[in-house]
């Protein structure tokens, strides 16, 4: 297929096609990170703009990779809240990066929507690096290629996605994903982090970890964002590892290849035990190699969309 | 001609020929970002070396794309005044900087002087990005590039700059090229924000902005740089704004093809009204383009200039 | 010799061998920050990830340099202890970096052996940018590059290091270095910044700076971490300026072509007077160039060793 969109926003957004389409590509892109020269000449002397409102060094580094090793140039730009005194508009600093004749802006937002805003008001591409709890969808991405590669397929996979739901753009893009390509979706977590109308996406959902392990061909386990105060919230993460964290007890009575995938970073002992997190099952440090062919697939698809 | 200085520091110091020749040769270097591949390797194996005391996202980008479109390695380090722990003085910085055989050093720095001090302690070159109230050299050649693109020349045009003329380094940079080059300036403020001695730069002055607007072929609004508590400043911001604020109303009454310009990053509402800042005058996005190819000439030719 | 190690840990791993090896490998490497493009394509299409959880400016630059003039992408990522929100373990986030298929991490920490333990987890090299008071083997690499092309040998000399030993990582590592080489290594400081041990790492030990000049063909003198606050430590800090400042006046009275070294940055007025930093003697600004030099060997050997 030929690609035409300028931007990638959300999952939600792209047919079947087109997500096989960046996955089909990542696919390609896997081989250059194993070259003993990791680069390609496909996005040289264009200039990728790192966009970050939030502070996030491993999405921010894996997009600075994979633009590197197409052969981009890379401006990293960490606007924080606090120190927005000279504070302008996202769309005024978006057509500022613009009017640098910038190819593409990749934008880490706090509010749900604010890539698709700029999208709309820019010419250049915008690739979504999260946005409130809405989306990220190179993450899902990165997240079905890793599924793909590991599986052979995600047609008819029974995928359940463990933890935070209501707060997780990761949960938002991969249900949207999976769910177009055909996997079988469930949400797994307590009752108040199940957000409202979730189903209407295609997703099932479930409040105990045994339904939603039973016959999953792999399982993603979302980081908890509990308070820093580790004495305060001790009581509350061992309820949370005890009712939810995947044990190696749990998994022994699963299905024996099942994957064991978490965005990061873990909390060891919390969502899993170490044992699990180093474990056969855990394909977690593949998903980060994978986000450098799917990142490099998005940047490189995005800067032909024109 | 021949370009020679090591150094852009100030307008002050140059002839009319070495402005009119850096405006040619950033007019040249324009296409190159308009190419598909934004890149020529005019700087290759230099190293330039962004050191900014000063917070500056939107200068210090605009330098990194200008260094890496001219093939440049570019190292930003950012030092805070807050957290300069092992401090040294600027010159030992410098130093050492040159000592990495470095080849630019671009500083912003809050003390006025800062960039010929060093200048003078370095073989390598050093570019002003701005220091204190004195000078910003390159916003004002990015301007003028702007005037000149736009109007097809610079000598005996109107411009009148509008706002904080004390406190700016913008204004006096653009006060120094502006007349050198044969064009009349006014500047227009409040009585307080008039430095004093500004008519012997050259510069014709009025605290109504009627007189600044008539006849005036571009207008240069800076940045009011307002308290941050909206609450206490709105009243002295909307009374700035009904006394001194460019509106479509008052464009309406003055020349048809006027230019609006602004360094960024604009306070709609304050210094103008949105409708302006996004209007048919306005060629603040273009100044912002043009910022790109004043800094790659600047770059290229103090490179030549040891 | 054959390079064969994937990391560089501490100069007390190395033997007189291994250290003469990269001593050789940085006196070859010097010739490219002479030429006109500064730039060999050792390392082109290779990852570096200064991973830094110490803010340094000077060794980040350093380290950086040195990776673009051989042609890497360098990845710059610091982690400050404050802001460690979604904090994980030194080893996962390793793990995670060589996941992006990086090629190098730089690593700058608090802890003792941080990089050593690092560099046991991870089949990627690992070079270590001083960690805790243990070591930092390439500033004492490059003050070892300095001192033989100065002096035209390092076996039999006489080499004194000056100030606050107990704290010091640049002061085991020049220890290490410098006694495998053959060099007769004192340390001078007050009793209490004497480390208990230090003899038996091959020093000397001397509480009176003139016995620690006598005789010396250099010395090399070490940062005081005087508290920020200067009207308390004024009198502390003119007392040891009185005791082991290093002048003109001392100076006079030892070896005509005595190296006065100094790893930066100077406290001028505490460690020595402005007139020996910037003296005849003084070899400091040699030692910064002779900094990308040596790190380019390191980042060149560890990348051929695994």
């Amino acid at each position: 297929m030929v690609w035409t969109k300028k931007d990638l926003l959300a999952l939600e957004d792209l047919t079947k096609e087109e997500i096989e389409h960046i996955l089909d590509t990542a696919g390609s892109f896997k081989e250059v990170s194993t070259r003993d020269i990791k680069k390609v000449p496909a996005l040289r002397g264009k200039t990728v703009v790192n966009l970050f409102y939030e502070p996030s060094t491993r999405t921010r580094i894996s997009f600075e990779v994979a633009a590197k090793r197409l052969s981009a140039d890379v401006i990293n730009v960490n606007i924080e809240t606090s120190s927005v005194k000279k504070g302008e508009t996202l769309i005024d600093t978006g057509r500022n990066i613009q009017a640098l004749k910038a190819d593409i802006v990749v934008l880490r937002h706090k509010h749900s929507g604010a890539a698709a805003m700029l999208a709309r008001h820019l010419n250049i591409g915008v690739v979504n690096a999260g946005d409130g709890w809405h989306e990220h969808p190179t993450q899902a991405l990165l997240d079905m290629l890793t599924i793909k590669e590991k599986l052979g397929k995600i047609k008819g996979l029974k995928v359940s996605i463990i933890g935070d739901i209501a707060h997780s753009r990761v949960a938002r893009s991969n249900i949207w994903g999976l769910t177009k390509l055909g996997a079988i979706v469930t949400v797994c977590a307590p009752k108040m982090l199940i957000p409202v109308g979730i189903e209407q996406m295609g997703a099932k959902v479930t409040n105990d970890i045994e339904v939603a392990l039973k016959d999953a061909d792999a399982i993603n386990i979302l980081r908890m964002q509990f308070e820093r105060d580790d004495r305060v919230n001790f009581p509350v993460q061992l309820e949370y590892f005890k009712t939810f964290g995947i044990t190696k007890e749990r998994l022994e009575k699963v299905k024996k290849n099942i994957l064991v995938m978490h965005p990061g970073p873990i909390n060891r002992g919390i969502e899993m035990s170490s044992e699990v997190a180093d474990g056969e099952h855990s394909v977690i440090l593949e998903q980060v190699t994978n986000g450098i062919a799917a990142r490099m697939a998005v940047l490189y698809l995005v800067a032909q969309g024109k």
